[in-house]
């Protein structure tokens, strides 16, 4: 029998221990996309207690604690730091199986060199002693980031961001990067009531007025321009599925005047407008020779209670059921036949999804580098051993693993890096029982360099960091 | 090797057998949703033989039967009951891998002590020696469930139902419950040619008129007050989806009015109808403090043939790829937002669903009660061990396993309960071959009584039994 | 540890070894779906070189390179023979845990007896070594085809070719059998610019004018005459999902007469077009006593780039996400009701459509011939260890694996005929390893010879050849 979570932790053979050990355990983390508040890492904060770190924001946990039968009070609301530790320490027995299970003991084992399981007995020992090592300098959140091997830290930021905290942060002299990332999600929901709110902020940012759908672009680029001189060589976005409705110039700016007229549109005028947006700024970015991520598939903000009460991401979230194969083709296909396709990475979270966009990166290879369109790493509900297997295996069938540009947190929380360690272990324990099971030469030279290649060195060099 | 169906079945290695045999395999059945004919328990009958008890009404070995190749004669035709018999053992060594082929040989060994393989040549000794057993008293319908340590049996039933068996049972004494079950389709179904013959037979058993809606909900509030005082706590609804539209009360009750007028429906009408119906019984089963069950996704009725022959449940059903997301939300949501979500679980039919289901459940949990929110047992032609090890897989990364209420036969045969220890060994394979792997603690205290909260407990306090 | 590609490559224990050799590997192949050139056949040709013989046509591999970084000149440009083959070898590496990996050594095995792993440094050696075998009578096409024990081959035939091919070659002695496969797919697509130059060279081979839709429909029949007598016993369909819109012969008249006069067609008239097309074509099959195939669900043709450059079958087809259940029922269903269903095997192309084929097929099991409705083999991107897991397992959970017909290469490659030996090893580890953890009764006898059936008697009794 193995022991919970020892050295060997998801490796279950030999050979799966060798190419971890050996080969990927080593390698630096290249966090290309994740939520962390680049406040808080210029700042070089320091946590008052382990409730902050990990139960403030993350709404993983707060689904957990609901599924439980947890009250609210100790969740989000008024009970005190102790008090809600307490009753997610209870809570943590329940989610056996569940990742965060896992995440719980790798991050206390990572962080704090504790190897106790987290129940209600251990609650208060193991309260006392993280605050305790998370007031210590030793627990900055640059002290973390750098005991983690992080060479590079890419966030998700507005289009009218600063990046104050991105600039200050570049003038030190510190042993890994951060960079920003471009997320223009609010210039997409034209039909949200905060849209034209948005666009005054782009106004105020670019010291532009914005009448017309040539404003918006212009100010658009302006912004992937000063994002770009900050660093950023990567964009983002989160929907639904893509949209690729026909438009024209012209029909899309009448639209656009329409809606800052705050006249309401009709839903195939959304459509067009999203389609057009999408498309310029696809545009923008391969002429900056951007990658481009979409994050495909969620069904948000489900429960209006919720929301009421706390706001989006809240714990409301889940997985949707959209058509996406014919749009992204339709996408995809314009940008590549007016040789305007960036680099691009494509995020499902619909697991039944995977096939389709694992062969429609296929369809849009074009040799100029390896791997060009990626099927991105399993993300949100899917980031656990069976989402990533998955993902790993789907990739190895239909396109080329030995190309893929690895893992990334997209966390929220300082404490998630181990998922770089968890997802290395995964990827070696498929690799080491294929070679145990005569699927692949025993080739350990070759494959622990895939390894490495998959954990640090293709995504370096597609990114060109 | 392991020998063929031996006590250690489904059991790959020591975890596993120790976390059945000591925790699992001692917990009563609360079989909390099936299709099992009242009359037949209350009358407490034998069947003369096993082509009555096995072959009679289960269109699974219809299926099978008619895809080997056997002429309809034999299965539900004019043959002979032995003749009947001989067909389904001659098939049942090409159900190998099928569930049919496991079923077949638990049932004969748990109910019949019988350890010989069923095909042609041991046929006709099974068939005399299992007829020969099922007309004694120890075989009779509830010595049969008090043999599989049954403890509460909910069955499905007709809103119209007078429930005199359910009634004359719980005036004798007997080990188990029996208890009604809610399930109002043919209320749902207002396109049906037979809607208004349904609505008179609500007319007759409440002696009042139905003119309008507000009639028919008074009447169904009748109906359900009338089901909760013969202990009933639990309804169903047998869908495609859940409808979720837009409507008024105004809109529903002309809608009602001109079908009650034997009017033929648009679609439109026909959705808002459902999706009216839908949330008036949902309301009303919260105020009742039941539990809701949804079965979604199938796709009924396929071949014209049989239902003229045989009628529905004649083995032409199958997996639908309906859309399901954003109207299960819609509908959740609204209850919600009002405080009016009663306990629900939601089963869903085609397995690429799973992950949907899983992470939608979680959006509505509200921490009042442990896993108020299910995601039900893998059902129909996913009660087998792949599609019960997905839907445990599924639900313990995205949900809590711990929490789950776990297995139900959904059979209309006494002689499915082996089906409870199928899921057991199943569950039990899954943790004993996690802790064994080094992913679970070895804490055989804390998961065996977890598997017992799975196997029983959860689903007695969630039901309030 | 196993050795890679040993002779028990894919047969993890003794009792899947024992299955393979003894009983699997000894049966002939009836390779009943390809898309092999019969005037290679008949003619009896050698290819000069490897890259003739693996790259021309090959766009599995095409896209591997691509998806490598590879330039298209030497995927498909002006590069020299050695050259693109140097560049295919530099990739293969690449390539591991992707299917590729494992058919092109098994290929350069069982057609080469070489054994050394193809990268960059073996690159020219094997092509030398290669190329020399292949100009040998030992590697002409019937040579290869005879050495893979092969007993009978089906190809693809457009209903206007002449089968001249098929014609000369079974007026040779040859030790295996040559028969047409129909596909009419260029008569569906009634909205293609090149629709009425089909029409135009069918009134040509059929001397016929064709003016409306019992001109069409008598054509159409006059050709699978003439199929029929030159062997063809199967049709076949490349479809993105079953179309079974209401029609009107009348109406279908209309349209086809409107688009004769080349005026394009509402997209509902395509729909009926293609409908009626559909069913009539179904008819024709069934009073044939022929089978019929339908290959559904792929995203044809997403990157205009390439066809423009190439045509199409160039790599840029991929998986779609169309709904498929409730067209696929009505269409099969008409049929059944009319008693003019024939023999039909279906394929998806989408792993998550599995169920809901698996279980379509059980609606119309008529009892008449085992396993009359067929879900077919894992296909195209699902032609792999896991896909073909996912498939067997998704049938012998919902139909009946020991009816199954079995493996095709769906190739234009004379060297992919190891993917049948493939097919066997997964299936004989699957039966095998069941077999060892005691979910199948140790009967090697019954179960060898249901492996034998699945390899080869199945397909045999079911085509009547």
């Amino acid at each position: 029998m193995k022991a919970f979570l020892d050295e060997n932790f998801l490796l279950q053979n030999d050979t799966a221990q060798i190419l971890y050990h050996e080969y990927a355990s080593k390698m630096p983390i290249i966090d290309y996309h994740n939520h962390l508040p680049p406040d808080e890492i210029t700042g070089n904060i320091c946590f008052q207690n382990i409730t902050e770190a990990w139960l403030r924001g993350d709404h993983y946990k707060w689904r957990a604690m609901r599924a439980n039968g947890i009250n609210e009070t100790f969740i989000t609301g008024d009970a005190t730091d102790p008090d809600k530790f307490l009753k997610w320490a209870e809570t943590v027995p329940h989610t056996m199986r569940n990742p965060l299970y896992h995440w719980t003991h790798l991050e206390l084992q990572r962080y704090f060199d504790i190897n106790t399981l987290l129940d209600q007995h251990s609650a208060r020992t193991i309260y006392r002693d993280t605050s305790e090592l998370l007031q210590t300098e030793a627990c900055s959140t640059r002290a973390i980031l750098r005991k983690m091997n992080v060479e590079v830290i890419c966030t998700t930021d507005d289009p009218v961001d600063d990046l104050q905290f991105h600039k200050a942060f570049q003038m030190d002299s510190e042993s890994f990067d951060l960079l920003p990332g471009f997320r223009p999600d609010k210039f997409l929901i034209v039909e949200s009531e905060g849209f034209t709110d948005q666009i005054h902020k782009l106004e105020e940012v670019t010291s532009r007025d914005i009448r017309n759908l040539r404003d918006l672009v212009e100010c658009l680029q302006m912004r992937i321009d000063f994002f770009h001189d900050a660093g950023c060589r990567l964009s983002d976005h989160g929907l639904t599925r893509i949209f690729a409705a026909d438009f024209t110039d012209d029909e899309v700016d009448k639209i656009l005047k329409k809606r800052l007229a705050q006249r309401q549109l009709y839903s195939a005028e959304v459509l067009q407008y999203k389609s057009a947006m999408l498309y310029y700024l696809a545009r923008m970015y391969e002429a900056r020779d951007w990658t481009m991520q979409f994050h495909l598939g969620a069904l948000r903000n489900n429960n209006t209670r919720l929301i009421r009460s706390l706001g989006s991401d809240a714990g409301a979230d889940s997985i949707g059921d959209f058509p996406q194969a014919a749009d992204l083709s339709k996408f995809l296909n314009r940008l590549d036949s007016e040789e305007k396709l960036a680099r691009t990475v494509l995020y499902n979270l619909n697991p039944r999804d995977n096939e389709v966009f694992a062969t429609m990166a296929g369809n849009f290879q074009d040799g100029s580098i390896p791997g060009k369109i990626q099927w991105g790493s399993a993300w949100w509900f899917l980031d656990q051993k069976d989402g990533m297997e998955d993902q790993l295996n789907v990739l190895s069938n239909m396109g080329l693993l030995s190309r893929f540009i690895g893992m990334l947190t997209d966390s929220r929380s300082f404490l998630s890096f181990p998922r770089h360690e968890y997802f290395r272990r995964i990827l070696c324990n498929l690799l080491g029982t294929d070679i145990e099971n005569g699927l692949l030469p025993n080739d350990k030279n070759f494959i622990g360099s895939m390894v490495q290649d998959i954990s640090y060195r293709n995504v370096k060099r597609y990114l060109g960091l």
